[in-house]
């Protein structure tokens, strides 16, 4: 009777583990499938943010709402920042060529063109914080609601579901805060380019006169120092689109001597137009264009 | 006693069938992971990819090693022709534009260029038989048995682990047998581009000479005809890089006249260089770089 008991007892005792040992199964399996170490491979997701890197695919203002998750998961959960070390490999192993040639003797003309947004300073904790721009419905009950306002949203213009495409003040508060972090792969490469005799040039969009002291500093404390010039926009280049502007940056630099060996820029209009440099590297960015 | 061995009969069966559930768990997870109806998601050979269609990685002669299987499943388990079809699509959303702007009288000039091998016509059964360039070693037990030997082994030339990049002979034999398959969203932009009254010309670094009549009739067999020229690498510019032939030839017709408003190809040296074209549209490819 008792080891009849005992029989039933282990049996129910399965019985009761096999749901667990199943719903166990499935969480590692999702885990593998879904967060394997890097983003879920969303094809159509994939095959966007591969012509957006391509430069197939431009003027967007916003990620496509099906893919909000995946460029999360993208920047979030490891590709990112596999890509971007791969990215800065190639542009390392091209300076050590450039170096190399230079001989023994440079004569401190060769130079490097660094965007800072998404290139030396990341946003993706504002991006973030905006879902990338797009907007998600929220249910009427909760539209006045404090907690579910954004801190750029303005009641005279938003409409409920308002457009979270590129925000200046909102921004502005952002990189006033000075927190951004600095890219660990590209503090890399900027600190190996120095050691190697390059000279440094930081070329940003941001307008001089209301983020410089605060840009300079987030620059600093996140070990960006020892480059050349911190090149932003003047009243003068207000409005102008950021090839424009660049174009003109880049050609002064050339207008002093400087040979621009490398730019390293996240925005295709970091690496086009005139004097863009012997070679460009592009440093992946699906959270949003910039013209 | 009967109730006593049935109840030991079912934790047996119980037991006899755990393996097999998650063995089927197993294989259901493995197929959602690595077989989604798209290449399988290596994140290293991800990274490659895309820094090959950014530009950013250049000069190479063969896939790595480590991303032949992945090359192979991209080309051919869906995610290619997904990439493919999007990049097609921004082309025709940009030529509707263009073409809008034409308006309802136009010169006749308005041009698009398109790359052919690779763009048009697809080398994919090619390159897979060679490995995407990459040659595994074979036992020294098979190196003598002419099955183990591909078409365009030489054997006073070839060492037993041989690289397969770029080989002029055995390309040439393949492109003869005028068995390119048409790439078929490719053809789809280009009957439209028709149908909009641009002229398109096929720019090839194929030999004229050699690969004219085969390349032309391999065309005409896939649905590529209506085009205004074919033009292919003459005589004096063998040796050059595609680069330099392309931007030539391009040259020419907008010394003719005509306003290059698209570019279509698989390598960024179709798309770069001299008189390039208004708009790029890079068609991916993992699988060969042409300076």
């Amino acid at each position: 009777m008792a080891s009849r008991a005992l029989a039933a007892w282990r049996q129910l005792v399965l019985l009761a583990l096999l749901p667990h040992l199943l719903l166990l199964l499935d969480a590692a399996a999702a885990r593998q499938c879904f967060w394997p170490g890097q983003a879920p491979e969303d094809p159509g997701c994939l095959s966007w943010r591969v012509m957006v890197e391509a430069n197939n695919a431009r003027g967007w203002r916003t990620v496509p709402a099906q893919c909000v998750g995946y460029v999360k998961g993208y920047m979030t959960r490891g590709q990112y920042l596999r890509d971007l070390a791969g990215v800065m490999e190639q542009a390392a192993d091209y300076a050590d060529q450039v170096a190399a040639g230079a001989g023994a003797d440079p004569d401190g003309l060769d130079a490097w063109v660094f965007d800072i947004d998404d290139t030396c300073l990341s946003n993706l904790p504002y991006y973030e914080t905006k879902q990338f721009g797009y907007a998600r419905p929220l249910p009427p009950l909760f539209l006045h609601h404090s907690r579910y306002r954004s801190d750029d949203d303005d009641s005279e213009t938003s409409p409920s579901i308002q457009s979270r495409a590129y925000d200046p003040s909102a921004f502005k508060a952002w990189a006033s805060k000075e927190a951004c972090p600095g890219i660990p792969p590209v503090l890399g490469l900027f600190t190996a380019l120095l050691d190697k005799g390059f000279k440094v040039f930081l070329l940003s969009g941001r307008d001089e006169e209301t983020l410089g002291p605060c840009t300079a500093g987030n620059l600093e404390a996140e070990g960006f120092s020892g480059y050349e010039r911190l090149i932003m926009r003047t009243p003068e280049y207000r409005g102008q689109s950021s090839s424009v502007f660049k174009s003109a940056m880049r050609k002064q630099l050339v207008d002093e001597g400087y040979r621009i060996r490398g730019n390293v820029g996240d925005q295709w209009s970091d690496l086009q137009g005139g004097c863009a440099g012997d070679r460009v590297f592009k440093i992946p960015n699906p959270m949003y264009f910039v013209p």
